[in-house]
């Protein structure tokens, strides 16, 4: 992460550097903050231009391939599809929110729920059509019990297992078999060429408030880290940005 | 498993039965052979039909439900449709028949190999396309290691996993992310309405010596505890079928 003040030619450069190779959880100690003192003056007969950044993006995949942000949008376009739609979050905030603000019809805090298996059949106790799988490991293992059969799970990220040394084992997979579930893996990047198409479709629904977008907006490049480490331990609410300049 | 031999209006009635419910591996000590006598006759103005029983099929779906005879067509089909075809088997005898009878391209003994990422490494340098899965734990932790990107995985049964107290957990499965793999469950009773088109498909294929059929005949029913238990540890060479009467 890096970001600059422009003052005159003379620019005060911000970065957050890692210090070494992190294994486990990213901690804030894992990360220096240090400024230093540049001249970004264009020479006079330039061309070049001088960008800005005023937000950067805080997001799982800054440890590895994976899309954090997407997972809020996906329920509610089910929503929008006429699914029932149950939600999974970490806090009595994010289930709040999930019922209010993004109309999902149900919600529960997984941490607060010993048995998951028995989560998921109070919710759906028909069994679950179509999961968007952002977790991983022991929840995985709980919705496979708990698929119908012909289910389908897109798979977009299992952010539980990133930091562990050794994933956890999934071990209730012969529930494909049982139930002839489809399993796929996605990376957004293979659909960048419907991203025209895709704003088409969202903007006229973003005005007319049928899609809700939540950000948590962390402020000034010094955040970075703490922002970062908080994606892991679910504290943001909403898709995770940092404000490095005012506009 | 029960087979009847015919004598007159006497039957020798043969049975198989289970001493009690099955944890782990079954044994051949987990069931017992008994034989009784029963009058099976017809009453004369019966239309009733007696019905001769020359083999039974032994599966390990009679553990539970999968399908382990496919496994030796499907690589003859992937065959016909020009696949390069690698077979993965637990003896060396059945290595051999991979290569010289079922026109496998090559084939390995993973009983043989300690470490099976690296035996896929050099079988597959360029990475797997498709993979019938029929084995689940610790090969398939491999194979999705060496998946190429969107591979796909059809999922017929995990015989590995069948006896156990608690499955292998799998741990590769961020693979169907970053390789964006389709995996899918299958179970053969979905697709009987297409039996009679298969049956047009295979039967010329057959005769004509494109597709070949192994199957490891166990004679008579007291031999059937055996070729259910051989089956668990592989020693059968093709489908196993029980002899249960001459024709």
């Amino acid at each position: 992460m890096a970001a600059n003040v422009i003052d005159g030619g003379q620019v005060r450069n911000k970065q957050v550097l890692l210090k070494d190779f992190v294994t486990g959880f990213p901690k804030e100690s894992d990360m220096l903050f240090t400024t230093s003192s540049v001249n970004m003056k264009l020479p006079e007969d330039s061309n070049g231009v001088l960008v800005k950044n005023l937000y950067l993006s805080c997001d799982p995949y800054m440890r590895i391939p994976a899309s954090g942000a997407v997972g809020q949008l996906v329920g509610q376009f089910a929503k929008l599809m006429g699914c029932y739609v149950v939600g999974s979050a970490g806090s009595k905030e994010k289930v709040d929110l999930l019922k209010s603000k993004l109309g999902f019809d149900e919600a529960f805090n997984y941490k607060e729920e010993t048995d998951l298996d028995a989560a998921l059949k109070r919710h759906f106790p028909g069994g679950i059509d179509i999961y968007f799988e952002n977790v991983g490991g022991k929840m995985l293992d709980a919705v496979l019990l708990n698929m119908r059969i012909h289910g389908r799970i897109a798979v977009c990220g299992m952010i539980s297992q990133y930091n562990l040394e050794e994933p956890q084992g999934v071990h209730s997979l012969m529930n494909l078999v049982y139930k002839r579930i489809r399993m796929e893996g996605l990376l957004s990047f293979d659909y960048y060429h419907l991203y025209t198409k895709f704003l088409e479709m969202m903007i006229p629904q973003i005005k007319e408030g049928k899609i809700v977008y939540v950000e948590d907006i962390a402020q000034g490049l010094e955040s970075g880290p703490s922002a970062l480490v908080g994606l892991f331990s679910g504290r943001n609410v909403g898709k995770q940005v940092i404000a490095v300049a005012p506009q």
